[in-house]
């Protein structure tokens, strides 16, 4: 029985891979800058899981920057973009509903590099409105920032309108924060100037990640120092986290379509039974990635709801982990900015294909007697 | 036998260390920030973690600040003071022997944030001169960076007379880049209001370091996102890897003296061989760290005597890893600028408690034959 249903917040790695990753932490263990036959042969490793990761996204191997983590990703895509830009332009165009990574990168660069940044609001589906892109961005545009899938609500942003404006702009990079979507949805990096990637959403460890960055894009750096990552990001090479982060992107890449059509089974039982449920809402909607559903029970406080479920056994958030200490969900709250109810009681649930039919029963019985008790 | 003669570079982790990481990985497995039990408790060991380590230092626990490696830990000191302190004053003061990430941090600051930086020459010690800092320092330093101990001389900085210097100086802080120090000399952090720490020095995985940040000084982040770490790093938290630094530290500060006493009987053996060997020169003093002994080969050039002593299976570096394909060693040429030969033959030998005095003796005997092979 796995009463794990946050997902989207962590993922666990297989004991297998915890094992690979001890011989690969002995393996690997030279400096991979060093110029004996051992470093060399760390390097070499560092090189191949470089192509694999290149390979499996479709890009060249010059294009992985592994960081450590999503979010450093996050930071050095936006940052490194502006202030390699400057001259170009001061002005950069992200969401309300980012991840704190982007959101607060944004924040920085407004703050310590007076920055313009322009937030696109959502509608109640989570998506932005391209028009509204098309309108704001100026030829001083010189990034746009938007998330492939929303980690709060599963939306998934129209990223290929989102390009199709982005382009007409040569001044201005596409940034896509693709964390929430490896391995749960086909990525595709054409037309995509940088992209960033975390390990331990898909069943790797913490502290490993990598930016995706197209060989034209010129950025600055964020952690300097040596001559690692092309220059780009300095800092001892982890290789056997590396390694295993190429393994797991093959891993995760692997029978997408059998996966989801798996997960959207899960997705759907969980929606109509919750839809079914009094003062229940469905926050997202039915079209956006099935690996996860936001709801508001209108009568009980998430922190409330949270702690009778984990009462449970269950294991459930309210909102991105990362933030999970703010009052409201900042994701349902641009989504539903008057409805209170709603923003107070979010609840998220996020699956794995590792998830049952019969885990979703119990978890939505669980519910059902946690609404009674506390509703 | 143990011909590995490059601990500066990089050590080793121990097959129970190892084991212990593949455990912990599976035990903080949950996300930190989650507010269900399992991630209360994978929080408090990082608590526990986080208080470990500033009792092994002598801080308090909310002066720990985790980062994914040393260079991190530098670029999060260097870069955040300068951000925050701006309106204080763009001067900073370090050396020219800094580590890359030192170095390439206050570089950054040059060129995106117009940052004056002076950079302090070294002598024939490597040592600074406290005189010239007392002259250079300004009320507009916002800042003064100096290691502790030299990555490729071994030199130890004169770290008390230094911070009498900046302690007159209300604006300015103090960091003491602590990298090669910890485990291998006593590391009084009084009066330093910023030092880094990495963990693959004292035997830990790559990928983890920690940034002391006293509770007076406010820095800018370095990398934006989340709660995580006083909201001064994001990132989901590598738990099990700052668990496993926590008892690393513990341990490279235990026995310090007797590893200390230990490893000055290899250096002095080593040094006073070297010392005999016709056309070598040494760099390090004798008087420096033990754990490093610099030394160059004036008819041969550092990379053939780095191939020839890998051949025989000695492992040994010419400069600072992170630079290993720059022409000569930064230092070197810092300490002896005019003497060309010295520069290009530079190697640098590192050793740890492990050594044996058999495993030096064959470490000379390899040099003297590939000094009469190649000299």
């Amino acid at each position: 029985m796995n009463k794990y249903f946050d997902y989207a917040s962590t993922t666990f790695m297989s004991d297998e891979n915890i094992q690979l990753y001890g011989k690969l932490l002995d393996k690997y263990k030279y400096n991979s800058e060093s110029l004996y036959p051992n470093g060399i042969n760390t390097d070499n490793a560092l090189s191949r899981a470089r192509r694999m990761i290149a390979e499996q996204l479709n890009v060249n191997e010059k294009e992985i920057i592994f960081t450590s983590c999503g979010s450093e990703a996050n930071n050095m895509a936006i940052k490194g973009v502006a202030l390699a830009r400057r001259s170009k332009g001061k002005h950069i165009i992200s969401t309300v509903v980012e991840h704190s990574s982007v959101e607060n990168s944004l924040r920085w660069l407004e703050k310590y590099l007076d920055y313009e940044v322009t937030l696109l609001e959502v509608d109640q589906n989570g998506i932005i409105d391209v028009d509204k892109l098309a309108s704001v961005i100026r030829n001083d545009t010189i990034l746009v920032s938007i998330m492939m899938v929303n980690n709060e609500s599963g939306a998934i942003m129209p990223i290929q309108q989102i390009k199709n404006i982005v382009k007409k702009y040569p001044n201005c990079y596409l940034h896509v924060d693709c964390v929430q979507a490896l391995g749960k949805i086909n990525v595709d990096l054409s037309d995509i100037d940088l992209a960033s990637f975390s390990a331990h959403k898909i069943y790797g460890p913490k502290g490993s990640g990598f930016l995706m960055k197209k060989q034209h894009v010129n950025i600055a750096e964020l952690i300097s120092a040596g001559q690692q990552e092309f220059h780009l990001r300095g800092g001892t090479s982890n290789v056997a986290a590396n390694v295993l982060l190429a393994k797991l992107v093959c891993d995760a890449t692997k029978n997408l379509d059998e996966k989801y059509r798996q997960v959207k089974v899960l997705h759907d039982y969980l929606y109509d039974k919750l839809a079914d449920i009094d003062n229940v809402v469905l926050n997202s909607t039915k079209e956006g990635l099935p690996y996860i559903i936001n709801f508001s029970c209108l009568k009980i406080s998430s922190q409330v709801m949270m702690n009778a479920l984990s009462a449970k056994g269950f294991e459930v958030s309210a909102q991105s982990t990362c933030d999970s200490n703010a009052a409201v969900s900042k994701v349902i709250k641009a989504m539903y900015p008057r409805d209170l109810q709603r923003q107070k009681g979010t609840i998220r649930i996020s699956l794995s294909e590792n998830h049952t039919i019969q885990d979703c029963e119990q978890l939505i019985e669980a519910i059902k007697e946690c609404v009674k008790q506390y509703g």
